[in-house]
């Protein structure tokens, strides 16, 4: 059992990955109490070595076994490898953060951005979802919006960056601009069609209904972190040719009327989001200003045209930092905190 | 008066501009019946000479006298000189198809997209406006759903590409590119932000309720042609880094429930709109699909999953030719087929 202060033990399954490799970054810049580290990744990186807070470590391959002393894992090797390999890891007694998509609808595991409902971790069985990266900014936002005035509908239009969709999607927005503006061609490998100078309204795979899975992560998850199961939600997701940060056009419709001035208030007084909002001056987030930092951005926030007491925002986040590696650390803080990173009896 | 069948004299305002460039060769394309071709732009460009057909023409300086004997100008220099110079080329005699802002929303003025609301071309007092891009293609898609199920509200996010703010911006976003892509540097000087690898959520002036003046244009020119004043419109608009073809993720919320397919089938009897709406086919229009066509593509069609009759649409096209240049003509074809072109003894 680990008592908050305590150092623990903590393993990074798929560190050698992009989000992996953030992980490791952000456990080293906020200083988070780590004993043994322990880096472990599929078989292709076996016997490379990562480094953290400047010594290198051997990647090992995850096996039961390599759980076996671990209080914490911060999971992101993609579903199938979670949906192996974290039952395992609780079973020796550890704590799983998970990046993937594999448990977040599960109704026995929280699913938590812990500034928006950090309360859902005490009760976990053992495994933490890490939401979607296009939802976790959304709700950030949400939250204090429906803390002040209760959301009643939410529609959100994504941008969103290729880091998105891995270290090979960057690679191949960088290398096809490049052969495009040079007269050459690049045929797409990692996407469905070119990215360079265009725009892919297709992420994920498509549903029966017509939607992507991750317009459809998006609804759901967002009614799960926000605990309101029947909030109408929907989603339109965009890939855009930019390389960090993903941007979210939002419209919300409320309750109660709230003046673009309080909705300001209200969002400034969350602890991750950031207010740049005054268009007369030119300020408004992008996504190269939020690339490689911390908060969600919020900007563009008015009256809707459209409707009595809608709200419009603009929504900028490091889709890899709160997106991922930064909001699986602070929920693995948190749990530090309240001391709950210890797998409960009954798992 | 010029009587159907009949050829014209037909002056260009602003031929060396970039929409101008464009008339020129949609008007070749389409064998528009031009007598006298009469290209006309500022000192700047005096003394030049631009193509028609085949033959140099020298680019004359626009005054009232230049105006003498002709029966359409096609404008498209600016809301400043229109606002000056259509007045005296009516005065002549002719009429104006302006492409610019100065006459959109003028009650006098009809604002067309000619298979959308043509009939509002036979009560013009000499000068057309026609609409912005971004409203252009928006009506081509919302009327044949309009039509079909009645429009009570509609939502727009715009993906815009920077030949919208002309050739000077296109340059700015293939030299920043590059610069980048080359470890160099490019400050932006068209743009408010860099636009290379970003996203720029303004375009147009910033109104004082929030809205940019572009956004707004978008709820109030749909307003204007679709003959619904009281629409309930809004929109987001934002730059994305590609060079051709505006995309609008849309929401509309219907008096009368329409299936997706019934969408399909009511968009695809539009003379000007294409639906490719096949996901599992992978089949969705893209902005590199559109440029250089004439269709609005219309796709992602699907139900509203927070709303009971609301249906998505992904709108893509040409913003150069349906928004600017190509309806501009049609424009043009339709009077001369109705045989509007002649200024009223009113005017």
């Amino acid at each position: 059992m680990v008592k908050a202060g305590k150092e623990i033990n903590v393993a990074i399954l798929g560190a050698t990955g992009r989000v992996g490799q953030e992980l490791i970054k952000i456990l080293e810049q906020r200083n988070f109490p780590v004993k043994e580290f322990r880096p472990l990744a599929s078989a292709r990186s076996k016997d490379t070595t990562v480094t953290f807070n400047g010594k290198p470590y051997v990647v090992q391959e995850p096996s039961e076994q390599a759980f076996a002393g671990i209080d914490l894992v911060l999971a992101s090797a993609g579903a199938e490898i979670s949906e192996h390999l974290a039952p395992l890891a609780v079973k020796q007694g550890a704590c799983v953060i998970d990046n993937s998509n594999a448990f977040r609808m599960d109704p026995n595991v929280p699913l938590v951005v812990p500034e928006v409902n950090g309360e859902a971790l005490h009760s976990h069985k053992g495994i933490v979802a890490n939401p979607n990266c296009t939802t976790a900014q959304l709700v950030a936002a949400l939250k204090p919006i429906h803390d002040a005035a209760g959301l009643t509908r939410v529609i959100v239009s994504s941008y969103q960056s290729v880091s998105g969709a891995g270290k090979e999607a960057m690679d191949e927005l960088e290398a096809q601009t490049r052969a495009l503006m040079n007269g050459g061609d690049y045929p797409p490998q990692v996407f469905q069609r070119q990215i360079a100078f265009n725009l892919i309204p297709h992420i994920d795979k498509f549903l029966p209904n017509g939607y992507t899975k991750e317009e459809m992560k998006v609804v759901q998850e967002t009614q799960k972190i926000l605990g309101l199961p029947n909030l109408p939600v929907t989603c339109t997701a965009v890939r855009v040719p930019i390389l960090i940060s993903h941007s979210e056009a939002v419209l919300v419709e409320l309750e109660r009327p709230l003046s673009p001035q309080q909705a300001r208030e209200a969002l400034a007084s969350s602890p991750i989001v950031e207010v740049w909002d005054d268009p007369e001056k030119g300020i408004y987030p992008t996504p190269i200003e939020a690339a490689g930092e911390d908060p969600v951005y919020v900007g563009r926030i008015r009256h809707d045209t459209s409707s009595s007491n809608g709200l419009h925002m603009w929504v900028v986040a490091d889709n890899l930092r709160i997106g991922a590696a930064l909001n699986a650390v602070r929920i693995a803080e948190y749990m530090l905190e309240h001391d709950l990173l210890k797998t409960p009896v009954s798992a």
